[in-house]
């Protein structure tokens, strides 16, 4: 089965939205953050920790997963969900941002891109064919069309170009993609040039996928254009399916997403930012690294109802990570996780209520 | 409350015996092997996790929570148990142990031992008054006594004049001891001079600790003069004390150990292991990393109780491993230290039903 979106209610004063998507694991509520788990697992967390964070779908890297353990061990295992035990949604992504931004010696023609792997140098080649091929044996819920990420900032003519190739690609995905139990999401390019965004837009459409991604964010660009970018590429993507906003996942980000009418979102931060100490809390980020917090002993936030909050003091969180136990980096992505997850529930409720631009305002004043 | 050692039934033919513990926190059971939680963190674990895998006490160091986070920030938080929110028994050593083995320029007089900090290099000055003083903070169940731990092998004449110092020190640790709520054992040393042993464990039960534990093995010495340093200690210990052998945890020592008498064991080794991405099973240990594993789909150990052998395949933990990701080294070592409690689990039994050495033949000729 084909996933499906279903919009339930648009906020009086915004482009926010509340929704559900429908898929072969369970229904899952929309705005959502999906946490990344890059190499079949979600870094420190056991698929339990997954589902006691409420999460939604969770994401996996094809990249990671075509070098190891390889797409022919998944498809022995028959798929994702079973190799790592995991019965909630996942979405793959294409390769394309790993190939781009990961791996070295990279040379893009129309067939593909080559590349040497950063694991141990081996040249590989990655095509549209390929990355579908993968995503097929891996048998996500979501999988998405290979494209091409350019980095920040590229010329016009450049990106005109790579808009091309990217739409060109996506057809050929589409063509290539033969897993009945998969849906298939396009990606919007076009960098921060308005009219690429929009006739990027209109002819990915025309391609009709299951849902649209937009893309070529998070790529070095100051957060006014990354907003104008969605904006220049939202207005054109079907009310009918899911919006997803790729690499995304600063609490302000994910907002300002929101309000432009994003669905989905995925970011690595949460769980990055927990591996150096960093917490998210109501009025900000904290270093529990800081020798502020050596003796206090109450939760990193008083308000989260996450296993870290409910069982552990910052004191002890921060010997744990000061000391170099694993233990405290699980203890932190847990409640990262849970703080952006607890943040689209509490968004859900506010754009249900049409108080969307209230909760952001609050919330935004007591974070920065 | 000081714990108090029953002993429920001795085997007909061995010295093995069974018996429980009772502490402020729990009563547990003997024969026992206690996970160590170098920096009060079990590796990797939760303390739920602790729990399931039905640990009796679990270790922690003196001398690593005395350099981080310090005793005074866990008598802050009102002793190790809450620090940790660990509500099981904890057996803290003495810091003898690290300072002799981890520790640099080491200068020992009949004071104490001078040595330089292994994080900073700070140079730091541990007593038996000192020891004890950070013991008392913490809070633990069951505090050791200061002891020399000689390498192996040293001259007689040092080994006699090291056993004279550390009998002097564990009379200095108990007049130190001021912890009503916390037990103190002493330490047999004598390395492998059995007239030393004889010595060491007659003075040591003289001076009368709540407990008696034999150390100075597992510190390069074989496995038969291993077992003869147990066989010279324990025939002078006293039969309504628990024993606890110091520092070892392979599952056959564990075996030999118990034949002779042993209680209570501790050891890094199965979290170790797991780090390393090996496991024990009924067949011996396996390397997970091993080629020959990647599209195994079933268990480590397919007669275990644990959540990794529960839940996860062979092929997925390798993959975890192999990829460096932390939570394979979470799963191994549940399963690695579940099977050796659940050793001792079926150990018990066999006690009780005085076929103690059926099971350790079975068990070793199935293991090697």
């Amino acid at each position: 089965m084909k996933i499906s979106y279903k919009l339930l209610h648009k906020d009086k004063n915004t482009n926010a939205r509340i929704g559900q998507i429908s898929t072969n694991h369970s229904t899952v509520d929309t705005p959502m953050f999906m946490p990344v788990g890059t190499q079949a697992s979600v870094k420190t967390l056991s698929f339990e920790e997954i589902k006691q964070i409420k999460a939604g779908f969770i994401l996996s890297n094809t990249y990671h997963l075509w070098l190891r353990p390889s797409e022919q061990i998944i498809q022995k295992a028959k798929g994702l969900h079973n190799f790592m035990n995991y019965d909630g949604p996942i979405l793959t992504d294409s390769g394309g941002f790993q190939v781009f931004s990961l791996a070295k010696a990279k040379d893009i023609s129309e067939e593909g891109v080559k590349f040497k792997s950063h694991i141990d140098g081996r040249s590989l080649f990655l095509t549209p064919e390929k990355s579908i091929e993968i995503q097929n044996k891996l048998d996500s819920d979501i999988a998405m069309c290979f494209d091409e990420c350019p980095p920040y900032p590229v010329t016009y003519q450049y990106m005109k170009q790579s808009v091309e190739r990217t739409l060109r690609w996506a057809k050929r995905s589409k063509e290539a993609h033969k897993n009945d139990n998969q849906s298939l999401f396009g990606i919007v390019q076009g960098g921060e040039f308005s009219d690429l965004r929009e006739y990027s837009a209109k002819k990915t459409v025309q391609l009709d996928f299951d849902g649209y991604a937009i893309g070529g964010t998070s790529v070095g660009e100051d957060k006014i254009t990354m907003y104008k970018m969605i904006d220049d590429a939202i207005k054109f993507l079907p009310e009918d399916k899911a919006r997803y906003l790729m690499g995304v996942g600063d609490p302000i980000d994910l907002l300002e997403g929101i309000e432009r009418g994003v669905d989905m979102f995925d970011c690595v931060l949460p769980t990055r930012l927990a591996r150096h100490g960093h917490a998210f809390t109501p009025n900000g980020k904290i270093n529990l690294k800081n020798a502020k917090y050596k003796d206090d002993f109450t939760p990193i936030d008083t308000t989260c109802d996450c296993y870290a909050c409910k069982n552990h003091t910052k004191a002890y969180i921060r010997h744990l990570i000061v000391a170099k136990e694993t233990y405290g980096q699980r203890l932190i992505s847990i409640h990262n996780l849970r703080f952006l997850i607890k943040l689209t529930e509490k968004v859900r409720q506010a754009i249900k209520e049409d108080r969307f631009l209230e909760y952001k305002a609050n919330f935004i004043d007591k974070y920065r």
